[in-house]
């Protein structure tokens, strides 16, 4: 566990200034509040929605220009192998000049902005503060690196940034004010507590604008965060998804098909099966396929898995310098471009089906007419159409093409996920599982050649790109329901999650989910629901820190900002000095009258609340300057605090008066479930006679983790480094 | 609220048997949990799905008979006024007898299962221990009397007993035993905790095998659970509601179309949406046309929720005695025969349309051939049926007809809801919500007949039909997956979440959600997530029970006896009454060493575990009496304690070691905060001094109620009753 991330706090604060503002304005605030969050939502969903057709909007109209200049040259070229340099010299570079340009927008501009995102995604609604998860720069950064990267047509997918889009943007609105002043118009929504929430529903609008799916969307967001979701909560996540779904769609109609008005039709539809539905029927004997389907999706995923640790392992130890990654990636890019090349031209097997309706027109090379080139539907069209190819293709694609790309797309889209370009794995893999999905079928048509009733390539491609994706993620219901939603075939909901639990139950066996090891690979200090096992029988007294900074009650100006230069904790609670005992030999800093917070004393010291200032006032300061408070001073204040430090401050309105504590007995279990519950950053620990003698932060019961495989279950503690 | 709920604790004890437990066998008893849980989700699921399918095999052929042998006397009788007297006694016979047989079974063997079922399932999974939630007795008398409910073809529905099935077969399943003897299955999962997870695994087999929709059953769980479900428990929660929808499913086609080997076609759906998706297209124009759809779904709901509120009113004040109550059912339902009769005949007008494939053949009475009577369709067809009518049916519908039926069903659906018969509201307020539609869009055609593009009044049946259940009973995701899925037409996602997120608006500006709104009328301590406004500022120490009884650590078996005797408490906790002191005019206990429950000292004093058993053997005899124990004393019992009363015990090896506590000065909003989220059912109250001041139960903090209305929000206490 990497020591250097900080953790959020979304305790609610109770102190008496806050009770004092209930008193007197609760209803206005409950209104203020209700409203502020609506609006928020509003603006976050439909921002989402446009973040994400203008990217749709770029990609198609870039890559059409892209395919069709790469036709021609195919065309002109081909069977000339004297021409072959100039063309693998165009191939190249369409490939790798947009890579390397969001290659140095990532690496010089915004190192956050690389990958997917889930990952930080998931750290920030466990309560990390993940760096610059809420920024302008790492929207725009995101936006047009994601651009870039799809023009690329590498084997990554703009969905795990589209999320991300999301969580930015719901985690950064309550934010929101006019550059350079300091009027924010979301002042009640800036707290942890708020920004958390705004950022559930962030993550189920960026999967509801992904795939236009609001059901997925708020399923995503249960279940990552699940352990804190209220009923109203969910209605919130619910509002947003539908208002991103139905702006991205209406945005995507009008740009990309002209249409003004139109909302949803089929064609919008993300995944589309064929329609014949005959495929869709299926009989009680084939539950034995689904499960086997279900067991080969465990093991490739796990095994993607392990190759994409292992080299994500090797270029976090490598490749630290910033000149590095972006070499890191070039070559990458290189090698992924010559082996799409070496398949275009050694493969020549011609494709009668129809569905090439997304390749350049007249793409015909060395078939015959009505024919197309298998492998132009390999690299001639956007990484959607070559899923709804898979998936829905009547005809027969061959087994060599499909074995080549199954090898191309397992190995790179392992390869790119920790490159730094923004790009995520979702789309990748699910088309990984399509093509051994296909592969499947073909074998089983070769086994049972009697079956071809149920044996539909196209139903094992569906169910083993859930597969794959579900072996490598473990993300069970909201892939299913995207699956289910974007396809419009509610009806088939049954034999994809018979495929799924299978799934997860053999992927759980071997490795990690992908998205949890990224993670714990970065040390993040992620909180289970339920504790470690084997760990009641620790007292919390061994696990705590013991060197705290308590405050008296009544204190000079100088103390607190000694502190506070001093140190770097978050919150430091109140004590009575006078009253110190020492039990089991360890000495208590005082009676325990309460916590304050870092950010608050910071606003006390800065604009000398202490003075005795009207209710009114001070309650609009501390409100005004949470967000841009610094959390450290500058030389400035240290002057004035100089001249005014001997000034004697009275700490009692401004503390929370009911923070939660244990007692040093308390097992680590039951302080685990408390601020795992609840959401704490900080658990105070007193002795018999409630005196402060220590505090428990995320951080220490963190490195606690629970080691559960198939023939063992222990816990283990993890160095905090 | 009413003092005589019990609630349900769901905090895990840590003791230091199972401490010993864990040390010594952890991993076994970590795999046996595992598999016990798949073991009893897997009959509960498989279980929920025979029920649901023999439930439907018995409506289906007894409906038959009934609707073939009233065709034939209304074929036979219709048209001469003198033989309407025989045809109304056949009629009223048909719909009485069963309903009265159904009534019978309701009031005299088992009235907890009167009703759908849902508001005790809401209770139980917020904590409240409702009665006989787990028992063969209710199984049964629910089975069989839905069955007869189902006969006499009422305004009740099937879907709300099935949920409540579920839920019985999931809380009662870790009960399992081989009759009159001890021999348990599940002794690990007797605790309230696992029988909690269990039952929520139940409710989603419940939805799952009422509407074939996997995901629904999961999702209903989620929003009812949300408050404690974690990534594990959505996992087996959609294991059970997976393999409910394949088993139901199978066993349907089983039994109804001999199909062996089938599992689902489009057949099955329980929704049939006309296939010709061109009214599934739509525009951004019709927007405002969604929204007063949801606007009117709000006030309809709200208004039935309000007529339904008053008949269930009058009927707890005045019905009390069991007679009454069958007098009550009686009299209800001849008053619905007598209008459904008076509809039948008063009504002729004829219908052309193709949707009477479920009507008796050569159903035609007055109408010329091809043609059916309106009436048909609405009283000689399941309300399945009806539904799919409603919302499918291309031909047009009367005006006449419709309005008539919309009074039948919204009057007679409120009035059966608190009967004491068998039947839920669910699929018969959807019904009325189509009916409405139906007139909505007749009503639209009459204002835009240019319109007829968009304004079918099939899709404004469905979408009407979800915005007047969701305005009654607020449940808005589950409901619009339960409408997605179960049509199987995921793509009309974002018009129904529009109509249901403008219904949940409107509708929360009226009134309260029916099902919370009955939970509350029978006084359950109910406890929401977030804690009611205005009370930060009131301590602990204002709203605790000083009276608490507590156990010295070393103690008499006499004493045990009598403090079990004497009082009905459920934990106690264990002090050392040595160090007492007073605070702030408070008498303390004694230190607070630990928490013992009462049932636990139940079977300690039984059999007599403190006299320094081996660990084996205690833990045995725990775990084995755990579910059998009686909460009081027999006589035998008596008379061997009053032998052997002066032995002295010692509670430390018993008692939970580390419960969790506050200060008589925390906030009542920290305590709720504590209870709700970590699911407690006592807190105890300490002074600075770490002795035991008082308690805070569940009842006492479910007082507090928050009530918001549109421009008002305050806190109130409800008396305890």
């Amino acid at each position: 566990v990497d020591a250097s991330f900080e953790c959020l706090d979304y305790e609610k604060i109770q102190d008496e200034l806050t009770n004092e503002e209930a008193k007197k304005y609760g209803l206005s605030v409950k209104l203020a509040l209700a409203f502020q969050r609506n609006i928020v939502i509003f603006l976050t969903a439909i921002s989402t929605g446009l973040c994400v057709a203008s990217i749709d909007f770029v990609e198609h109209n870039c890559l059409y220009f892209r395919f069709d200049f790469l036709k021609n040259q195919f065309e002109n070229y081909f069977g000339r192998p004297d021409m072959y340099f100039l063309l693998f010299s165009y191939w190249l570079m369409l490939t790798l000049a947009p890579a390397m340009i969001a290659g140095l927008l990532t690496v010089f501009i915004e190192p956050a902005s690389a990958g997917g995102g889930i990952p930080g995604i998931i750290g920030f609604l466990n309560g990390v503060n993940v760096p610059k998860i809420a920024s302008l720069k790492i929207l725009i950064v995101k936006i047009v690196g994601t651009m870039f990267m799809l023009m690329a047509v590498l084997t990554t997918g703009k969905e795990g940034p589209i999320m991300h889009l999301g969580v930015i943007l719901g985690a950064s609105m309550p934010f929101m004010h006019i550059p350079f002043t300091n009027i924010r118009f979301f002042r009640l929504l800036q707290y942890n507590r708020e920004r958390r929430d705004m950022a559930s529903v962030g993550i189920a609008s960026g999967v509801s604008a992904a795939f236009i799916t609001p059901i997925a969307g708020v399923i995503m967001a249960l279940e990552e965060c699940v352990s804190y979701c209220s009923a109203k909560l969910t209605a919130r996540i619910l509002l947003g998804s539908v208002i991103t779904s139905f702006s991205s769609a209406f945005l995507i109609s009008l740009m990309m098909r002209n249409c003004i008005g139109c909302v949803l039709n089929k064609e919008l539809l993300f995944l589309t099966v064929h329609n014949s539905f005959k495929y869709l029927d299926y009989y009680i004997q084939e539950i034995p396929m689904f499960i086997l389907t279900g067991i080969i999706g465990g093991v490739t995923g796990s095994i993607w898995n392990c190759l994409e640790l292992e080299i994500s392992y090797l270029r976090q130890r490598f490749f630290k310098k910033k000149l590095y990654k972006l070499i890191d990636l070039g070559v990458l890019t290189t090698i992924s471009a010559i082996s799409s090349f070496i398949i275009m031209l050694s493969i020549t097997e011609c494709h009668g089906g129809d569905s090439h309706k997304h390749l350049p027109e007249n793409f015909q090379m060395y078939c015959p007419k009505g024919e197309v080139p298998t492998v132009g539907l390999f690299f001639f069209q956007n990484d959607i159409s070559l899923m709804n190819t898979l998936i829905s293709e009547e005809g027969k694609i061959g087994v060599i093409p499909l074995l080549a790309l199954f090898v191309y797309y397992f190995v790179f889209t392992a390869a790119f996920m920790g490159a730094s370009i923004s790009g995520g794995v979702f789309l990748p893999n699910l088309i990984t599982g399509a093509i051994w999905g296909r592969l499947f079928a073909e074998l089983l048509q070769e086994l049972f050649p009697d079956r071809t009733k149920w044996c539909h390539p196209q139903k094992y491609a569906f169910l083993a790109a859930a597969a794959h994706l579900c072996g490598a993620s473990r993300i069970c219901l909201s892939l299913g329901c995207i699956m289910l939603e974007s396809s419009g075939k509610a009806i088939f909901g049954l034999p994809i999650f018979v495929v799924i639990i299978t799934t997860k139950f053999v992927a759980d066996m071997f490795t990690h989910p992908i998205y949890h090891a990224e993670c714990l690979l970065r040390g993040m200090p992620l909180l289970e629901k339920t504790p470690p096992p084997y760990c009641s029988w620790i007292p919390v007294r061994n696990i705590m820190n013991k060197n705290v900074v308590a405050l008296p009650k009544v204190t000079t100006i100088r103390a607190i900002w000694a502190v506070l230069n001093r140190t770097n904790h978050n919150g430091f609670p109140v004590v009575d000095p006078s009253r110190t005992s020492t039990e089991d030999g360890i000495a208590s800093y005082g009676q325990l009258l309460g916590l304050v917070l870092r950010r608050r004393l910071m606003i006390i010291v800065k604009n000398k609340l202490y003075r005795g200032q009207q209710f009114e006032d001070s309650l609009k300061i501390i409100r005004n300057q949470f967000a841009s408070v610094m959390e450290v001073f500058s030389a400035q204040d240290n002057q004035i605090i100089g001249e005014e430090g001997r000034e004697t401050i009275d700490l009692g309105p401004f503390m929370h008066v009911s923070p939660i504590f244990v007692q040093m007995g308390t097992s680590f279990t039951s302080a685990y479930a408390l601020m795992a519950g609840l959401g704490m950053r900080h658990l105070l620990v007193v002795n018999n006679s409630n005196e402060v003698v220590g505090v428990v932060t995320r951080k220490d019961i963190a490195v606690h983790k629970s080691e559960t495989t198939c023939c063992t279950v222990e816990s283990k503690v993890v160095p905090l480094v």
